[in-house]
């Protein structure tokens, strides 16, 4: 990516020189950030606010892979999938740290890349970068992010609130991140295979940047707010829809039904899923890395999002012994299993 | 280490089994530890006082080598060198979390040995675990830790306050973690070359714990404010000492003279080097991984400290045209340059 470049060693730069060079562009706005990068630790002050914490590791090789990953959506979305763990939480998200383990043998060309796309992130998001850790990684490229967030205290958002009756919701749509990563795995067989031939992404722009590109839902948090709709639960969809499901009903002592006509689906996913023989259906259920939210709601909140074309109502509630069953278009009853990802299977 | 136990494969656990597997005995003691592991993110309520956030990764092959880490050890260091930093704010660390990286081949039993030294850390130091990431990784162990604290804003102590005629002062003692790392070092190559040898770390106990297991100095901290000291620059000696003074001097924009003949050294430490070929005042400066507390005071605060054993006044701040130096023992004049440890580097 970067060969005809000049290459600036990490070396000659040593840590604090790097971490200077690669965050001087990113400002303090929040007037919670007391203190930024440069001392032990960074200085944050919520006043009355709660502050909400959460952090998410990403490893080569099995969380991205660089040979379809371009460094600047990696940073991108490093830090997109950490925002939507706070956004999950009904929360705005503030602040993040943002920790590197690169190969010395790395250009700073290339870290550049993906503090761009943090920058990126932090930019659109409207978050302060306030501390980190840089250091060279004699395996694969290591990011560690930690986001911050706050919210007022009755306003938070928990998994364990789901009550009997509730509707489940989900934002945008689901199993276009996991189609999108099966065309560019395919994509990446044909090329080392015969790397002559150009990867063939006509008409996928759109899962590709749901791999690529996920964004965080904070629209959806302003939307509740507007609304005046507190969610009774809420998660983000990381790990595959049925997972998330089975998070809030576990945490809730609830069941739950869900309906497979239902569920949105994009027709670029279902079209390329059904291309690669894959059931659409069970790419929405377990594809994960949607970032999408999904939440319970009262059923007296209903007249006041059922007009919004971006969230769909998918099922509702139950009682616990009822089980997580999905009815099937033709009426068959299914029993949802987290089939999400498997941080050590795969 | 595991030869001889059964082993259970992380894969059947699954990565939110592993992490309520592992996570079972930590109980949240904090008032301001709202919520812990498990929803998208961790809550916390520091009402009237300022958050402190910290973060650290830590890279096997890098900052640890496992040959010679017992991973209860890895745990508790890598929980420790965290704290630190918030001390070195001259704060309280009341949370943490831990995001680890580990090969699927790793059995469970390792995993909760470094979670045992979590443990012992969080206990000793009166910390909430309150969240992370768990993860395979396909090439070696990752830790990252974030830790949060507070203090009250006026209590918080940066880098950049130290004022001329101030006095430089360094808690506990310097090298000893260094040249322990040079001990352990030599008994792996002789190791290497014949297995049949036995380490020989006869005498060496003291060093060998500096590096294995430091102890953040939450005593200096509450020390200082037991005898009404509010340091006007702190920062925690983890680079080395040289590398830290130039930290508070460069951001106090201000110059420094130490003296060789005050610098804390143990007798151990000072033995070893020599018995090493080493230079103890090199050690000291230039070590690293001591995590002692360096910190400017007020000489009116002199008095206070003036007979603690525990606390060493190396020097004092001056202006910035005089520069930073060490007057030797022979009272020659050196300039201070920072050749601690350089992450890209080493």
């Amino acid at each position: 990516m970067f060969e005809n470049k000049e290459r600036t060693s990490l070396e000659e730069l040593g840590e604090f020189g790097l971490i200077k060079h690669l965050t001087d562009n990113f400002k303090l706005a929040h007037e919670s950030s007391v203190k930024g990068i440069g001392d032990d630790a960074a200085v944050l002050d919520f006043k009355d606010k709660q502050a909400l914490i959460s952090t998410d590791l990403l490893l080569e090789g099995v969380h991205f892979d660089l040979s379809y990953v371009p460094l600047i959506h990696l940073g991108y979305k490093a830090v997109q999938v950490n925002l939507s763990d706070i956004y999950a939480m009904n929360g705005v998200a503030t602040q993040i740290t943002v920790s590197l383990g690169v190969s010395s043998k790395f250009p700073l060309e290339a870290v550049e890349e993906i503090y761009k796309g943090i920058e990126l992130a932090c930019n659109k998001f409207n978050i302060d970068l306030i501390g980190g850790d840089t250091s060279t990684s004699r395996q694969g490229l290591v990011i560690s992010v930690t986001s911050i967030g706050y919210a007022a205290k009755e306003d938070i958002t928990y998994r364990n609130g789901a009550q009997e009756g509730d509707l489940l919701c989900v934002s945008g749509d689901l199993g276009g991140a996991y189609v999108g990563l099966q065309i560019l795995e395919r994509e990446k067989q044909i090329f080392l295979e015969n790397p002559q031939i150009q990867p063939d992404l006509e008409g996928k722009d759109y899962i590709i940047e749901r791999q690529l590109k996920p964004e965080g839902r904070r629209d959806v948090v302003d939307l509740l707010a507007q609304l005046k709709i507190k969610p009774t639960a809420m998660i983000d969809v990381s790990d595959g829809l049925a997972s998330e499901i089975l998070h809030i009903t576990n945490q809730s002592d609830k069941g739950c039904t869900i309906y497979e006509d239902k569920l949105p689906i994009d027709p670029v996913t279902y079209e390329t899923a059904r291309e690669l023989g894959l059931d659409p259906t069970v790419c929405a259920l377990n594809g994960g890395e949607d970032y999408e939210l999904l939440f319970t709601i009262k059923q007296t909140d209903y007249e006041k999002l059922k007009n919004d074309v971006d969230i769909s109502i998918i099922g509702h509630i139950t009682d616990k012994n009822s089980g997580v069953k999905m009815i099937s278009k033709s009426d068959v009853v299914h029993e949802l299993k987290a089939q999400g990802w498997n941080a050590f299977k795969n």
